[in-house]
């Protein structure tokens, strides 16, 4: 059954591979799947066949036969459970790597987009400089933790998981920032993560739509 | 087998039911699942035995035998995912159910968190009036696609799903700050979500704990 992508037709990053539309290509490339990619313009993405696809009018979503979804958590999770590699079989296990993949999306991704966030549409307010010791700080109150877990073992629990696919991929936002300086041990989960043949299939793939 | 979560021993919202215990108890409630609480001071959330169940020291926690998990959407999910009620028979259906789960926590919940935050702990800084709109309007992006999606039907695809209980569990965060009252679909669907009896339960429960 042929799968059906939708990305940006010129992501913001320019290439970075940061649109969200990497995580599910990422996904795809590690259990093997091909795909099919409907780029979308920005105007085209709040008309209504892609707000039929998406109410939000975001990418990624995600066609298979006559299922449509959107949220990349949702997609990544989708494939991890219709195709062995990217969750664990024990039960248990499992449950524990959506469970990262949840902690990656709500607890990690939150103050690290509104650090982003800030630093794209505020920078020239008055305030700028005086918030970003707090947004700083917040992104650091999650990092810490990740970095203490991370510190003896090279993924979250036992083996990549999809949850690592989605936690890598979120700290992924932090590269241009310097934080990761802060924090070798997620500068190295990161790398290790970059280092996967299927994400760097996925990363030059959404290079290859970007590239000037 | 028991269940355990975790809970403030006293909730910063004074019993409103916002603390994300409820979301967990109101899954609970839904399947009809007897649990245990275990009730944590602010103190307690930072120290070793809780950060062994959540390195990020935040309730709620779930324990059911040797399984620990955090995230509320990974409990939820879990729950819905063990006993019947909160998922869809249907595959693709039960993977749209999903990804609203994902949607409530990962696109709606962010600028509503944000919003409340900014009230929290910026309300009496020199830009907090001048930030305010934006902020609004980034909820009102969210708001407005949803509240087109419900003005035709009840719950977010079909019947009640654990995609809806996280969906509303996430709005009813709008209660005070009066923008429900800019989407009357959206303010009806929050009470079709409170009227449901094991949302009843969970509320209780948790306000008995927080009752002054």
């Amino acid at each position: 059954m042929t799968i059906t992508i939708t990305a940006f037709e010129r992501s913001p990053d320019g290439g970075k591979g940061l649109a969200r539309d990497t995580r599910v290509r990422w996904a795809l490339e590690e259990v093997g799947l091909p795909y099919e990619v409907r780029l979308e313009s920005f105007a085209a993405l709040k008309a209504e066949a892609h707000l039929a696809r998406n109410p939000f009018g975001q990418i990624p979503t995600y066609e298979e036969g006559d299922l449509t979804l959107f949220e990349s958590g949702a997609i990544v999770l989708r494939i991890a459970e219709q195709h062995a590699g990217l969750l664990p079989p024990d039960d248990r296990a499992r449950s524990r790597a959506i469970m990262w993949m949840f902690a990656a999306l709500n607890t990690v991704e939150p103050p690290i987009l509104e650090f982003s966030m800030a630093r794209l549409f505020e920078a020239d307010t008055p305030w700028a400089e005086a918030r970003t010791p707090m947004l700083m700080e917040r992104v650091r109150g999650r990092l810490r933790p990740l970095s203490e877990r991370l510190s003896a073992m090279d993924w979250l629990d036992g083996d990549f998981s999809a949850g690592d696919l989605m936690m890598a991929s979120v700290l992924l936002r932090l590269k241009p920032s310097g934080f990761l300086n802060e924090f070798p041990v997620l500068a190295a989960y990161v790398a290790r993560a970059e280092q996967r043949p299927a994400y760097q299939r996925a990363f030059a793939a959404q290079l290859k739509v970007n590239a000037p």
